[in-house]
């Protein structure tokens, strides 16, 4: 669902994270191939940091990996590193709010990679500067390391502990220090964070793909509030003293995650077919075809298709190079955008009644576009069938989505958002067929307060910043 | 299909061509968005020609049009204006090859952009350099400036139209010269070229999605043997006296053409959709999922699925951001590649028997690597299904294939493919399959000489070459 | 004296600075021509962080202005800015070393650029990590930053005062802080900075020529100790309580700075010019000709001749276009590298009995090559002047020198030398003779500490790190 | 003198050329080097191709060699080298214009790099074309490669010759074909080429300064209207039948060579120290110091200072990073360039009468400027003494200088010069002193045409050109 061009405010991803420990290979590479399959994760941004226990080297950049790292990469020969990807950043001093940080204190050195967003973090923020703390960058995962620095706990395991416990919010953390790999998931497991094993050593990585990239072995999602560290004893585990109900993000499964990977024991691909299944029993459309919405409607398009037994067909074909750096000549960036971007398939769909399977509407601008797109190649209806309920609040989990009055549907009826992006029909999937397509009973430990309001930790700060 | 990082020969269509004549507008941004709706066609360099009818700029660049273009585009304001992008040279000065070619001659200027290869292009380069003509490139289409400079017919149209008289093989051309924009297709049309129109002025592309990315009427193809002349006066069309039996490049149905793309009036995703229908007749598989290799497989797999009611599902996910720049660490190089490009989905294939479709085979080493991929995800049969006949002979019409004995079908039986590539079971559509599946009989018009040696023109210069 | 090629260990100053503030205009453009005028003092990297009060911008990168900046200056529209160049830094994370620091801290934001080297560097790090401090960089200047942070003191004045009371060494500084624009010079005022005067506001630079550079008037010298603080009510003056001798770098005179400036009152070139006609009354020579080594002899090169009577001439022609980026093909590197960056004048050297003048002498191989060059140019005989005495001992204060033991003054008698650079004579000028050669009494307050030993400053923390 | 801030016109010098064969030796690193001797002659692009005999290969790039060859140098490794350095092409195509050519004709392959510009250019370029030849560039050199290749002479040596029999004007050639090294010089000799011996090879090079970089042993000038080939058997010569009398450019001596060249058997040094003597006796002036505009006005004001007496100092200083991509932020553009590029040494000109030396006036904007600037840091007398006469009439022999009525001296007397540009006193040197300046009666052969317009080719096709 990124999307420059079109230039919609989307639901963005805020990170990837990838750590690796190996007992005896030169991890570089492997950090770089792992962090490479959730480059999806996250297109601004990249940084690796590579430590042989004595040195450590950083290499950090702008813009997608193959551009971050061409000036480098780090250059020691290390057995344990860790890396982040991640979405944009408004503000000037972009390049010092890339991860990883890296900083010594007291204990050495710590390099830290974070996916996630505090819902403490001002609070947070303002108590250490008023203890005399710097902050070099306007991220919130600053704080931890300074927390982390001028905690008084006896060892490094410690001092993280007794910092986390002082943070709310949503964080997923891989963190190198000295010799040791340490791997964070909140008490709530807002983000996916999972542990895979080499031949000589573990990984920790968002999202599966990752392991597999590496020929890691998939060993275990990482549990709420738990921390694993890996050193060269194996692999430890310790808890948070903070519990919580576990609320997961849904949307890992609805679009952010890629559909090869298995989060929490629940294959993306299944959930978002379950969807689509359930999305055609919901709403069971007189239509010939089935058309998703490339790439992330593909599954529950199919699932659609199987269940309503309305034939599958590719109706939009992505251009594949339309990416980050693909700028528009002036006087034709607003008539040809979508048009570059997306095209149809007229054989496909001139005198069809069509099913479009989307994950989620945002403004509801591009639902817009693109159905206006399927008319002009000869579609007679279109229905529209969204894979997620209407979101109406912002997340504050670490989602870069739009302030409440910019979501469609928190301020407009269904039938508003029908006559708005000119659909014959529209479908959000229900809350429950939701929750009922992620397997496993997963559902019921979901976060869904972007469509109920219903947020599991204070959010007052994130209100009041808002104006609210 | 393009795959560097695999790194197997593969088919690579030579270019994508794109010219824009216009009364009043400034033509260089739309012909940037026509070109780059053309992109899959090259990827390798890329250039523009634009005039005003008194000046002309160029730029060119190597790389995506992304990076090509990064310095400059041409810079005047100008009506007319020619494309190309191409796939890769091999040899040392690279951008002299890039095309558009650009000269002056006694006739004015002339900018050229050429999708094919000619098959006399030896004899007809040594007769213009006996003649004194230099060439600043090793391209076969510089030829073609020289025999138009050294032409004595009174106009400019009667110049090219004698010169194209003395070429023989695979020639879409678009040509600017003053105020004109040509375009040409060779008597046996093999590669594709079509005309369009736009409000106040015309456009002639390789392909319909570069008409649709610029809001172009689709008008027709440009018939075998046929110049069209655009200029103040509208379009105008003169015919070559050589005449020949069309036979068009089949593989632009099979992979080459983007699937939104109609080619002489045939739907090519619907081409790929029949090809599909017609391997599940032709191989009845006992299987339980239908999985394309994406994403040239698609639509046949959808094909296959509703011919023979298997499911459609995605079973090899493909990282996006894997392209022309993505350079692997050394020394994980030959390990991880096929894992960074496509990863399984496990869910689709644990336990499963597996229909993978595929477009073509070349050297079948990346088959190998696919089905051994499957196979650790979980499939307990892969069945190979590919939507082309065995591959038995080079092309010579602008296609960069490999020598004849890396093409694994023409020194192998299929048994022995099988054995080679691991597969249970190995299918290739049948040559009548094939034809039968491109719509409207045009498949009787279609140049077969890869499968079959059937080469429409004299290419014993060709052989020589390659030393048989 | 910056020279890549030859590779020499060389004497390099770690930084030029520069700020400004402006009651009206916009400053980064000025800034940027500020700071230009110093890239001779720092050619790794360079930044500026700009502020209009409310935000601040701030853009860095490594190598030349143009290359650093190429990306982007800041783009804000501030009154008040400051910006750094430096020399090289060792390890990995350079970026993370570039200066100025920004950052934000309990009384807003702050941003430092410095120039010098703390003594007390470790131990005051040290003690910031034990009280919870974390580093991002290596670089000593980040401690000034913590200390400010943690300080009690009431105002942002006092928290800089108090800090500085702290740390030891050698620091001139332009910090940032809101709205005022702040510059220090440490109590011995081993560095340079002085004040200038625009219309509407003020400038600190480390030499003059930047003051010119900006049509800036030259207002006055920052006095040893003095912290001069400019803002919306004029310019302030403060004094550090510690209370030291005076003890600049005379190396400032002797190459480091621009011939053009003038420096605590004392202009560079008539230094130099004296010191040249001190050495030849010191070595009144029988020779024909004296030649400088470009371009930092030349000024001492008139001088002696002026005084001795010999004919000024040019014999070593320096390439003007060798410079950071020039990479010698490999195998021709060790050959060329001298006769690349200077080439001699043989018209002014065959048969010529030559008074070579250049302003030090490291470890004596750039002296012998260029000796041997002459020679093969016909000189019958070289003499060598050097325009400071032997340097015996690294330098702890902002130079970045040799170790001792690569000192060849330190380790070699001066007939050795006379051997090894394989010259007829050579003379150092006398400490006395350098002193007396900076004009105006100035040469009594001095730091001579890399000819006597004799630092101002406890040095042992900077001793036990060099193993002595 | 290349001044691009200060944005005057000035004389550009078009190119520098190197060629190089060696028996044995892989030539492109020496080949870079030998051309980095010449990067003064050209900073807008740079070319070199390289063959083994059998491949060829060659790299060409806007920029300083630096850029122009940080994407690639040649790749092979050849025997035989020839390069090109050149200043700036009008026109969109730039990169088409780069030299050296490189072209496949009936003889084989052919490269060739030109210093000069011919003065029937148009004409021959239009013969060409009706004789059915392409232009792929706006250079007159591509001419001499199609007359080459149109020629029916019977080996290459004597193609090459009937060419140059049918051009006139300036050039010097250096040509790599097959398996030869050729260099030419028109028979007036207009541009320099002299030949070095290697070891085991020869060189060819603009200046002697190349030779120096690459340690070749200089053999001897090419003579006006000699052809020298060099190849496996040595090193033979040969004749055009045009004869003329030898009118070598005397500005290569007044400010285009290196000083530390010999051209012609002249030292470059030597040449402008006499200038500056000479200067001395025409302008008895009464003042206080001697002061070079650097850095071609340095030898000329040792000289004007040995035979005055007046002491000579450094009077401006200049600032060494200013090169091309230095771009100045928009709104100080005007303001601070002069500032920026050169500044004043107040100690020497505070209360002085000031005797500036400088090699030549074009519009005379940068003389008022600085003499402005010496005026504010205090001058109380400036004496403008130029080093050359009155520059009358453009060049058409290989200088890119100014259209006659932007040539100060062209429009202006020296009274009126005098006022514009506020000198107390101007004095041009004569043109009688400028020839007997250049040594061993060399000034006789010289060419003075921008001087007296005594044009020693037909120049009409230009006069009409520039519409005279």
């Amino acid at each position: 669902m990124y999307d420059e061009i079109i230039n919609e405010p989307q639901w963005h991803e805020e990170c990837g994270i990838f750590g690796i420990w190996s007992k005896t290979a030169s991890v570089t590479d492997v950090c770089y191939l792992g962090l490479f399959a959730l480059q999806h994760r996250g297109q601004e941004s990249a940084g690796i940091a590579v430590t042989d226990g004595m040195h450590v080297d950083i290499a950090k950049g702008m813009g997608l990996m193959t551009e971050a790292f061409r000036p480098r990469l780090p250059g020691i020969t290390g057995h344990c590193a860790v890396g982040h990807v991640r979405y944009s950043t408004v503000g000037g001093s972009v390049l010092a709010n890339v991860q990883p940080f890296l900083a010594s204190f007291s204990g050495g050195f710590i390099s830290l990679a974070h996916n996630g967003s505090l819902t403490n973090a001002q609070e947070t923020r303002r108590r250490l500067e008023n203890a005399g703390c710097i902050f070099q960058s306007s991220s919130d995962s600053e704080s931890i390391l300074n927390l982390i620095a001028v905690s008084q706990a006896p060892t490094v395991e410690e001092k993280i502990l007794s910092s986390l416990e002082q943070i709310e919010g949503a964080y997923s953390l891989v963190i190198m220090t000295g010799d040791r790999l340490t791997g964070v998931r909140d008490p709530h497991a807002f983000r996916p964070l999972c542990l895979g094993r080499l031949e000589d050593g573990y990984v920790l990585a968002s999202e599966t793909c990752a392991l597999d990239a590496v020929n890691a072995t998939f060993v275990r999602d990482v549990l709420p509030g738990e921390m694993v560290v890996v050193d060269r004893t194996g692999v430890h585990s310790y808890f948070l003293q903070k519990k919580a109900r576990r609320s997961s993000c849904v949307f890992e499964y609805i679009y952010f995650a890629r559909p090869d990977s298995v989060i929490d024991g629940v294959s993306v691909w299944q959930s978002r077919y379950l969807m689509g299944r359930r999305l055609a029993r919901e709403y069971p459309a007189a239509a010939d075809v089935v058309v998703p919405v490339p790439d992330t409607g593909i599954a529950a398009a199919i699932g659609f298709s199987a269940e309503s037994g309305l034939p599958f067909v590719e109706g939009l074909i992505k251009n594949r190079y339309v990416g980050r750096t693909f700028i528009l000549p002036d006087q034709t960036k607003r008539k040809a955008t979508v048009e570059m971007k997306l095209n149809p398939v007229q054989a496909n769909l001139a005198g069809k009644r069509v099913v479009l399977i989307d994950d989620s509407i945002v403004r509801g601008t591009t639902s817009a576009r693109l159905i206006a797109l399927l008319r002009r190649a000869g579609a007679t209806e279109v229905h529209m069938c969204v894979s997620s309920p209407p979101i109406t609040h912002p997340c504050y989990y670490g989602i870069d989505t739009s302030i409440r009055r910019e979501l469609i549907a928190a301020v407009s009826t269904e039938e508003e958002i029908c006559r708005k992006i000119g659909t014959d029909g529209l479908h959000y999937l229900s809350l429950q067929g939701l929750l009922e397509s992620v397997g496993d009973g997963m559902g019921e430990r979901m976060c869904t307060s972007c469509f109920r309001g219903d947020y599991p930790t204070d959010v007052s700060e994130c209100l009041a910043e808002a104006g609210i």
